[in-house]
């Protein structure tokens, strides 16, 4: 088994951090994301879409997807358990995985995507004003998350899932959209500093 | 339990297919999206992000997010199992899941959210720039499912799963957004015949 892994991307920062709060080490093989060796014919062999990270199993099956990656994962080695252990646990960390995907972190990297000079060659049509409009969305969605976090501590509930991760390296990615987290939002401040301070979150 | 429901947007079709193909049957709460009425005091309150479906448990907890409504009803009801079996058919399933979601349905719902009238006073700002460049990457993810379509008879691997459920009904959402299967995406025109045949696709 080989995890074809892409440095400080979000995605691939997920997995790491997943199986390193699983306590789980495999092989990686890196992916030089800024050579675009995504996009070259050995890489596209194991995921035409060109994206990391991909998991290739010993029958040299590509798993391809952050967070079907860690799915494999959670069901080879369900402890410590981080997607849920009944129906109505299962289904509040698939929420808010979910809400925090499509409402935080797809915005986050739409002004990432649309506005830094450094994807004008990759994101195109480049479009600034599509751009601009997605910093209100993250920031609206952060407001919600803020309120949230006021009334327990992580995202899905009274202890650590897999919906931190995902929640805490969208955070930690909005530097590199040069977006931030407004000061007052001190129930995120809180939560972050402690999900960060994980020895994990720097896999 | 009850199940707030949305008509023939995508997102509650998937769930009432989903119901209907494992048999199970519970009470639903019409929400009439042309009136808003998901922007209203009393259904922010159990979606502040005012998105239909809305699963309410008999404890008065609130579950949004279609495929989290869904892995609840898994959970619960295992059988006919549609999210799959084992470690790596998991994975396989939800990869297929998402890639459907990021690279399929995102787009095809870009292009009716920019593009089409009606959708001018609830995306602000509406960019019909962003709204056309989603063309392509709906057709370009549509040429590979189709290429994919052509190795196995399911999205997923070799038997029916929730994977078939959100790409059929996205493909049945390329109308709305005046979207067509090219008549030369064989494979895909064979596989939504199949899976549009099923009794639970009208759900």
């Amino acid at each position: 088994m080989q995890l074809y892994d892409g440095g400080r991307a979000p995605n691939p920062r997920r997995v790491r951090m997943f199986l390193a709060e699983k306590g789980i080490d495999i092989p990686k093989v890196p992916v030089d994301l800024a050579k675009m060796e995504q996009a070259g014919d050995a890489f596209k062999a194991l995921n035409p879409l060109q994206r990391v990270p991909v998991l290739v199993l010993d029958d040299g099956t590509p798993i391809a997807e952050s967070m079907a990656i860690c799915r494999y994962f959670e069901a080879l080695h369900p402890e410590p358990n981080l997607f849920g252990r009944d129906p109505k646990e299962i289904a509040l960390i698939e929420m808010w995985i979910r809400r925090v995907e499509l409402n935080f972190y797809s915005p986050v990297s739409t002004v990432f995507r649309h506005l830094h000079p450094a994807m004008a060659e990759r994101e195109v049509p480049q479009i600034p004003a599509w751009g601009e409009a997605n910093k209100s969305k993250a920031l609206a969605f952060l407001a919600l998350l803020d309120f949230e976090l006021g009334k327990r501590k992580f995202v899905a509930g009274d202890r650590f899932t897999v919906a931190d991760i995902v929640a805490a390296i969208t955070t930690d990615f909005m530097r590199v959209a040069k977006l931030e987290v407004p000061a007052d939002m001190k129930n995120i401040h809180r939560w972050f500093n402690e999900i960060s301070a994980r020895p994990a979150f720097a896999a």
